[in-house]
């Protein structure tokens, strides 16, 4: 122990007399010295991130967003929605996407008025509808995939936020499964399974629920949303999310991520001793990168906005902060079941806006949207590489005070002018 | 180093069986055992931050965004510009802010179009004005503080970009002292200081460089921008913002800052070994948040959209990820001189918008704003601490593909296609 602690101040005084005699930072990078003593933030640059400049770090992108063809809303009055995006295959010629649909005779109209036909939320009376397209843009809605089951089968209110996953030439689509209208407090719905010889279908529904919630004592005890298939070492893992701990000022949960992984994909699926995985994210989005998995996340939590990257598919670090994320992308990723150890990434996905026709409540429906990004290798986009993206300042402008918050700085200022009066 | 060797794999071992034993991850974090072995991201969230829910990070916030008052742009013309507000400090009973300010008979020209009046771009022919205020959001003009000095002086041509110090009874404003016009290619501008008993003036002139460039090979070489200075330990620290490396895909630098450090508002000042002290950042605004430094990073670099914070002032590390942070900030920030080893943080302050009044070169005008933000111990504001903020979607539509995007989008799915047919 002595001599370790004399080693400690050995390297602790050459440590300072280092940075007494270094020399400055250089002005190019290319002349950087391997042993120069950095700051906390350079550091960082250089160590944590897949390069220190935007350039040359795939896991940064600014996006760029399209509006669909082909998908009508009923002129928006709230009646047609669709959200929750599932990752995009290409299969048969064309792209195929999966996504939550709601063709009611009403806009979402909260619980308490909800029953057979109205619906309580935007998500309530759905079913998984699928639709196909040769450029991305242009989309044939194909019709039902996973219709809502009869009683007593989990799902009979609604089928909402399914994923796909394609693993040894079969087809399984992955959804949550209501059996009451949500909006009452509780979201909770088991993740049934639905499997096919093909993407068209027909859809053969598995009838038992894959991923159960954690004890009543576990973080993912009251929900498990969101489930995210994707092929790893032969096997299947699938993220899902859940809300923990109190809720917050806007009544969420803490979201956080778990995995659950399987031989099959049927199960039985075994929850990560690590989870939660991921610390942020209201919604699922991943993609394999490399040897490795790359998550979007996009709203909520301490870690919004930013790209990460788990090498070993667990251990999430910060690959990037960015602005303007989709939102529940579900990407086009090539190798989301390929097992591929050099992934490529990313460059286009179908994401959401919801409160698209108004605020929840009211006419609100959610419009599928196409994205575009340079999470990839292959491309190199300096255009998606733009670090310093103007808002008009009237978005600034529309983040306005609230009443109590003028009343609190208008007794600040009191109290600051009368102290020195 | 055997015993050594020994113990860490009793470690390891150790570790590992207690991942395959230890129970899930609790439902309420206040039921977390501290043995409990952690994801990276969920380690982050316990360990990098102040606390790993929004409600009780300070160092998290939403801003919100008030035009101002009392300020008129003749009508959005371009012939008047105000733009990088200093801190903001409370004297003689109401508050004062320094800013760049251009009154000139056309807007912004660009560099070849420019002459004696014709600035070239919005902070060529300015002064340093300052405005006083009673309640932050109505502010008089008072006229100039600093004015361009006569030829040769350096800050002939423009003063721009100034910030504020008290330190023992007097007032100290640092300055860019441009003896060209900028905008081809060179933004070259030593750093010059004005003294004064009042914050109202008179201001006298030092007349000499007080933080000079670094030398050619050096990352501070080429320009020295947005001097910013605090009190610390009894020192005046000056932060600084240079751009270093290659200029990247919107010609931009490596935008890092630096800090030098001086017994005397006059220097010398001596640079830190360790600059540049952060990795991101166009702009450079800084606040004392209990015993250290907190610094917002708006644009550009690999960490925009940040809030940091160094305990050591020098070492910065991420505390929380935010959106729409204000742009060039110059917070009321009441422990800046004050050197509290306690200091509460910032809760407003004035930051601007350019682009004002059309694009570069094209009517273009900054104009000043106000922003209010929960970084403070004080307040604690649940909808300042809201982390889903919805934009509109319009402005997601407005970041549209390029001819060259979609061309290249077109090919990617000629050749997929052809592939699979």
């Amino acid at each position: 122990m002595k001599k370790f602690i004399f080693i400690l101040l050995v390297v602790t005084v050459f440590s300072c007399s280092s940075t007494k005699t270094q020399q400055a930072f250089p002005l190019y990078i290319k002349d950087l010295n391997p042993k120069q003593e950095l700051s906390a933030a350079m550091k960082r640059s250089f160590h944590n991130y897949e390069a220190p400049r935007f350039l040359d770090n795939e896991l940064y992108s600014a996006f760029k967003y399209t509006k669909l063809q082909g998908l009508n809303y009923n002129n928006g009055d709230g009646t047609i929605s669709r959200r929750d995006p599932s990752k995009i295959i290409f299969e048969n010629g064309k792209y195929y996407i999966w996504y939550t649909h709601r063709k009611t005779s009403t806009p979402p109209s909260g619980f308490d008025k909800s029953n057979d036909t109205i619906p309580s939320v935007d998500w309530d009376l759905c079913e998984i509808w699928y639709a196909t397209s040769t450029d991305g843009f242009t989309w044939e809605e194909q019709g039902v995939a996973i219709p809502r089951p009869p009683k007593p089968n989990p799902g009979h209110r609604s089928v909402a936020t399914s994923d796909i996953l394609k693993f040894k030439g079969k087809y399984y689509l992955y959804y949550q499964a209501f059996s009451a209208a949500s909006g009452n407090g509780s979201d909770a719905c088991p993740v049934a399974m639905s499997f096919a010889d093909s993407p068209d279908g027909p859809w053969t529904p598995l009838n038992q629920v894959v991923i159960d919630y954690g004890a009543e004592n576990e973080w993912d005890h009251r929900v498990i949303h969101d489930p995210y298939p994707l092929v790893h070492n032969g096997k299947i893992y699938i993220y899902y999310k859940s809300g923990f701990d109190e809720r917050d000022a806007k009544n969420h949960h803490w979201d956080g991520w778990g995995c659950a992984i399987s031989d099959n994909p049927t199960g039985p699926f075994v929850k990560h001793p690590l989870n939660p995985v991921m610390n942020s994210g209201h919604e699922v989005s991943l993609f394999p990168y490399k040897e490795g998995l790359a998550a979007i996340v996009t709203t909520d939590g301490l870690e919004h906005h930013t790209i990460q990257y788990a090498k070993d598919w667990v251990n999430f670090e910060i690959a990037s902060v960015t602005a303007l994320l989709p939102i529940a992308a579900g990407p086009y990723s090539p190798d989301a079941f390929t097992d591929n150890k050099n992934a490529d990434g990313i460059t286009w996905g179908l994401s959401h806006f919801i409160n698209a026709g108004g605020d929840w409540k009211n006419g609100m429906y959610t419009e599928l949207v196409r994205f575009d990004c340079d999470l990839s290798k292959k491309v190199n986009d300096l255009d998606m590489k733009n670090s310093y993206i103007f808002l008009p300042y009237e978005i600034y402008y529309k983040q306005g005070l609230n009443k109590e918050q003028k009343e609190r700085i208008f007794k600040e200022n009191e109290l600051l002018l009368n102290q020195k009066n």
